[in-house]
């Protein structure tokens, strides 16, 4: 299938934050652009826009070429996919889905399966980039799934991201997300502990940053995210709750395969203590609390 | 005092593999250079260029205008400076000193206090950047102290780096190296646990990191010590042992500043268990062998 505006009529499920910009750059790169989400006025911009509004998920899939998800949770996923009222029980058969939340690597593998006996390829493209990477259209896009379908879904990522890789197999999207987060997880306690020493210690963070950012301890989340803890700036740039969701899977998921991971462990536990705050809609920087 | 070649007499004390590339470029950049090391072969290149061999850290004292040291652990920092034959026992007043080893930031504060009775200016300048940055002179040196005698040593610091960030009062360069040792602690955990997921997941590392190296689980020890990992070359960038001293003065610190270091706690404990599989002398990067 060759995917192109004027061609391919394209549906977009999930417009929160992250959803509705995406879903923005393929209707302003000319696409005939479906959407459905939970709350219908977050469509109203795209509406405006061009965008056709679709009253539920069977509707939608019934019309698109190709469907684009991104809700909240894996139950959301797998009733949007599954359900009866799924895309899978209603897409045309030749149709494609790719499901960019961040889920579960076994439901990506179940979503694939189900496809395949009913004529639709699936693939899992979980994002990483946050808001930002969204609104720039700058998103890093890990896909699993068959390399041709991948092949063939690629015009659409790259309107909606930078740095797209095909990582193998159904699932390996996913996989390669939870590999993301783990690395993500301890390298926040890294930096919540070295700047609340350098506090402690009475020295200026700011400083201590200069001398620290382009070494050895040098990082994403000490650059970024460092400067707003300095600052007390707990803004979400990636929610708390939503972190704790990808470390629960990624947790779930390092269990099935055998895999001790005592640092994603350790910083899932501190951030069950900043949920318990009550802090859960706050930027994962709010870690920082912990050490004050 | 003004630090310039031609009138400056510089003294090198701990010639190993830092110190020697260190002491090199200060013998190039034209100083008059007197060196001291604990096994003499070790001085042999530096003296072929013309180094002036010392037979003893007194007897070097007394002859320097400014003092350069870089040696193993803190207790042979207390013994150069503070021991009978120690710099602070035989250096002329009016001379500076600046240890770059990384060490206990309460030394560095007794340190200065002892030099200040006998009007000799010590200056704490830990580095970070490894051999290479020595090799290079692409050090980060991080410095605490009294700011007019950092600026008089300034000249020194830049031929040997290329950060050189003052951080304040005795003992805050020493902070800032715990700080810095901090961070890569539980960062290192992040890139074992990443990998090793990915590698669990049937996932090709190196394309794995294609995905995550840009975004926000990118870092530093990623980028640089993750290749080494998947290759399994364990060479020592920086040996686990050394690591493992710093961590260990850095946990007592914190102790001391009353911080929680749950992270900095965990990665000294996993490095505790590489080092009782006799790993002590492979690179950091070893890490990644407790989750295969």
């Amino acid at each position: 299938m060759e995917v192109r505006p004027g061609k391919t009529i394209v549906g977009f499920i999930g417009l929160g934050v992250m959803g509705k910009s995406m879903a923005g750059h393929i209707l302003a790169a000319g696409y005939e652009l479906h959407v459905y989400t939970r709350t219908k006025q977050s469509a109203d911009t795209l509406i405006e826009k061009g965008a056709v509004w679709e009253e539920t998920v069977a509707q939608l899939s019934k019309k698109c070429d190709v469907i684009i998800t991104i809700v909240g949770f894996p139950a959301d996923v797998e009733q949007i996919y599954l359900g009866d009222g799924g895309i899978l029980n209603h897409a045309k058969a030749g149709c494609m889905a790719a499901d960019m939340t961040t889920s579960h690597p076994d439901l990506a593998h179940k979503l694939y399966d189900t496809g395949a006996e009913r004529g639709i390829r699936v693939l899992d493209a979980p994002v990483s980039g946050g808001d930002l990477g969204a609104r720039n259209a700058a998103l890093s896009i890990m896909v699993g799934g068959d390399k041709d379908a991948f092949d063939a879904v690629s015009p659409l990522f790259e309107i909606m991201g930078k740095n797209i890789v095909y990582q193998g197999k159904p699932g390996s999207g996913q996989h390669t997300k939870m590999a993301n987060q783990i690395a993500v997880a301890s390298g926040m306690i890294a930096v919540c502990e070295a700047l609340a020493y350098a506090k402690k210690a009475g020295l200026d963070p700011e400083t201590v940053l200069k001398s620290i950012e382009p070494g050895a301890a040098g990082s994403w989340s000490l650059s970024n995210l460092g400067p707003r803890m300095i600052k007390g700036d707990m803004e979400p740039g990636f929610f708390v709750k939503h972190f704790i969701k990808d470390m629960d899977i990624a947790a779930r998921s390092s269990a099935e395969l055998g895999l001790t991971t005592p640092g994603l462990d350790l910083t899932l536990s501190l951030y069950k203590k900043i949920e318990q705050m009550g802090l859960e809609d706050k930027g994962t920087q709010v870690l920082c609390r912990l050490f004050e």
